[in-house]
């Protein structure tokens, strides 16, 4: 026989920089999740649900988040049965891996191209910090497999009507399309130096290529992301011969010549008011790069193509100054910006910002196949629509606490629960307490945290009467904030009904509270 | 510089005993859940999201399974940033475990009782199996908190209430309950020994009882579940003087005497056509065990409170032969089985079988705050109603392809665009070929893949002359099954309409083809 060992208690607490979402949390994101699903289906995507572990092998070790290089991954080695290691797995950091994966795996079974979304939880081994959590919702959509402009145009429509969707009217969101290439085209004629095409890898090629990368190109993109701080005189200088700056310091230049220095900031106050203007703007800025050129050329394409749809600029606009963060995107990018205004920790008006953003990438799936695959996608970023939605009241209403039917006499439970049970039948939700009943107060409590809009009390007066009491929590906290108001005084929070009316009762005053 | 490297590719597959779910499997899922989510929402239970990672400490490093004792967690050590190693977390295997962490943690802001439900992956270290994966779901609603049976009943009645939204019809399922005490009762009386109250502790009570448990209580268990297989004469001989098996073995009894046996038996034989004569054999056949009445008590208290509902012995019924595996439960068990049946892998008839299962327990939040909190759960498994639905063709009707709109005129993309935007501006699941078109073959392929029921086509001809060809490929595919049928010869596959009937067009045909 075991001996009875006096265990330690467990701490009972989440794992540092997780957490559990209770009620409404949980509800609402799962309501918003299923109205973008909606949209997805509609423009013809699949779902598509691959499980949270990976091999790391598959998955990569490291985040391809060049800001956060140093983020990584839950990893854990498998055990065979007599001990020894196998695979090292780990949990998914983002729904893009596991997609190239699935692609690579699958590929001869699905459709080319393959539209697929998927939604759910990753996982990422980093500091937590407020706000941030080592698990979140991620909510993708990419199409695998087609070169074609459309694919992306279409994503940034499918955008557009997801946000439009799940509630943020049109005024209040613009997409804002990009591209890569545009930007490398711009550096290029700064260079005075073409890049050499994919096949051109001999040495000299290679060399000039890494010296223009290494010195002048991160401090042309350096300077180029002072423009909202500096503005166009400041980043001409700081390109050039540098400038004084506001604290009386002087600020080395790059050491472009002015001649250098005009493609960047042509491309830099690009930006007009129709799409039209702006892709007139950019060509000029990238002068005769061929890479430029494409970029110009692309964007012009999805323009179109959008125009063609009805999307004009109150919806989706060119915007030169969409930057993504991630390393892997190759041409068009876009983003998701929200444009009213929210109070910030300090009480500033400033806008919501971004809440979603994508682009295309060619290297992903060629990691397993060594083929090129193009692919283009757009990630939702769950939490912080959610948290807008908010901001707008554009949530809830699922979340009412549930009519609790009290309990006055523990004999009559099965009289109780024949109430709820028709409550619940006719589509209201309902509930017996099912605590101690002993305490009266602990029930209206209990009703009270729990949020519910009317309690039910029946003792054994009113069971011989064949009544019941209706209690109107809502009112009742609003007569006991507003005693003095007339109306409310006529309008008592408690009444009896016969028994035989009480659905309908309930049915009529949770009308009246919602209107 | 860094140099090329060649690395070796990675393998584009799941790791063993993980798989992927692809578009229905997907969203047939999610609607099962979602109507799930709504009958327990509606019985006042609110949602819970814990994340999918624990401390080991807080989940317990091995299942409560009693029947697979070997089963483990996914589990990994944290590294602090100086590479120190720290707590050990773990992917949950359940969603009960992290239910009682929750509860403990937060037991101060919950409402007692708390009725929550959760529905999401578990992960389960184990060998994978045909059909048996490492990753799963779960669906779980429990009362904490509330030792009434009106708790049980209601999650009874909850359950019924569930199969039925979900789709299966009444007279298809049965809930059956049982109580762990009856048997627990049943066995005392056969011993002639009362289990010592939790407070006697003697060291002879405890050897009394730790004999009993070890020697005969296991041989009378494994004899009861030969019922099913022997009958009532093979158990009474069993366990008494043992018998000759249908090979001519003898195989030895349990050494009970008849009068001891007696009780078994009459525990066996108990099941009737109504709860109230299944409830008067059982108290028949616990005696004067305290622990066995309190048992047939809870039963009876179970089948009032639902019988005052109106879940009749068609939906619940009281049922001395379940048994659920779970060792952590410690009084009413209860399981949700399908009764129709189906051909099994031999082609034989059987019935679908259990689909959910539940009961109460009392320990699981007592291990983190030493206070016994009672407790009642079930929990629907997830994957097994959900074959059961297809069995039905309850799924489906969510997961029809789109419509494909065909490229014929590259230069045209803007106006494929158009026609594909208007059609899901109808909300009629649309999109646009995004492959190379050049080969049109390749499209009508890719729109079989996809399970298209119509495709658009247009070249130059049709926009010359304000038409687009539209093709059934429903009826198509009938055609090219049953070539010879005449009404299918009336009507073609493919045919004109102006261009601006192309909406109202493709919507009438989606009509059709549904009905």
């Amino acid at each position: 026989m075991a001996k009875m060992k006096k265990q330690p208690r467990p701490k009972a607490i989440t794992p540092k920089g997780f957490r559990d979402y209770f009620g409404a949390d949980v509800t609402e994101r799962a309501e918003m999740l299923s109205k973008i699903a909606g949209v997805y289906h509609r423009y013809g995507f699949d779902a598509l649900e691959s499980s949270g572990v990976e091999t790391v092998e598959a998955l990569g070790k490291f985040l391809p988040d060049v800001d956060r290089p140093n983020e990584g991954v839950f990893a854990w080695q498998e055990m065979d049965d007599k001990g020894k290691g196998g695979d090292w797995l780990a949990l998914r950091y983002d729904l893009t891996a596991p997609l190239a994966r699935v692609y690579a795996q699958h590929r001869n079974d699905l459709p080319t191209p393959y539209r697929r979304y998927a939604m759910g939880p990753v996982w990422r081994n980093e500091k937590p910090g407020p706000g941030r959590f080592r698990q979140f919702y991620q909510c993708d959509a990419d199409t695998v497999g087609s070169a074609s402009m459309a694919a992306d145009a279409e994503i940034c429509a499918m955008l557009a009507d997801t946000l439009e969707a799940v509630g943020i009217p049109r005024g209040d969101y613009i997409v804002r399309v990009n591209n890569r290439k545009v930007l490398n085209g711009v550096l290029e004629v700064v260079s005075g130096w073409q890049d050499p095409t994919p096949l051109d890898q001999s040495f000299q090629g290679r060399r000039q290529k890494a010296v223009w990368d290494e010195v002048k190109r991160d401090a042309v993109l350096r300077t180029i992301d002072k423009f909202d701080k500096v503005g166009e005189e400041g980043v001409r200088a700081l390109l050039t011969e540098g400038r004084l700056d506001a604290s009386g310091a002087y600020i080395d230049g790059v050491g472009l010549t002015h001649a250098q220095a005009k493609p960047v900031l042509a491309f830099l106050t690009s930006k007009s008011d129709t799409s039209a203007e702006t892709l007139a703007n950019l060509r000029a800025a990238v002068g005769d790069s061929a890479m430029g050129i494409e970029g110009v050329d692309e964007l012009e394409q999805i323009a179109e193509l959008l125009a063609a749809q009805g999307y004009g600029p109150d919806r989706i606009v060119i915007d030169p100054s969409v930057v993504r963060g991630l390393g892997y995107y190759t041409g068009p990018v876009f983003e998701a910006e929200l444009t009213f205004e929210i109070l910030d920790e300090k009480g500033r008006p400033r806008q919501f910002g971004s809440v979603a953003g994508g682009g295309r990438y060619d290297d992903l799936v060629a990691r397993f196949t060594g083929q090129q695959v193009p692919a283009v996608g757009v990630s939702i970023g769950v939490d912080r629509l959610l948290a807008a939605l908010r901001e707008k009241g554009r949530t809830g209403g699922v979340a009412q606490g549930p009519v609790v039917v009290t309990v006055m006499d523990r004999a009559r439970m099965a009289d109780y629960q024949a109430m709820v049970g028709e409550l619940r039948q006719a589509g209201i939700r309902a509930e017996v307490y099912l605590g101690n009943p002993k305490n009266f107060g602990n029930q209206m409590k209990y009703a009270d945290r729990r949020g519910s809009p009317i309690a039910i009390i029946a003792g054994s007066d009113e069971f011989e009467a064949g009544m019941v009491q209706i209690k109107d929590l809502i009112l009742g906290a609003k007569i006991a904030e507003n005693a003095t108001l007339e109306e409310w005084k006529e309008r008592p929070s408690q009444f009896e009904v016969p028994r035989d009316q009480l659905v309908e009762t309930v049915r009529d005053m949770l009308t009246g509270q919602g209107g």
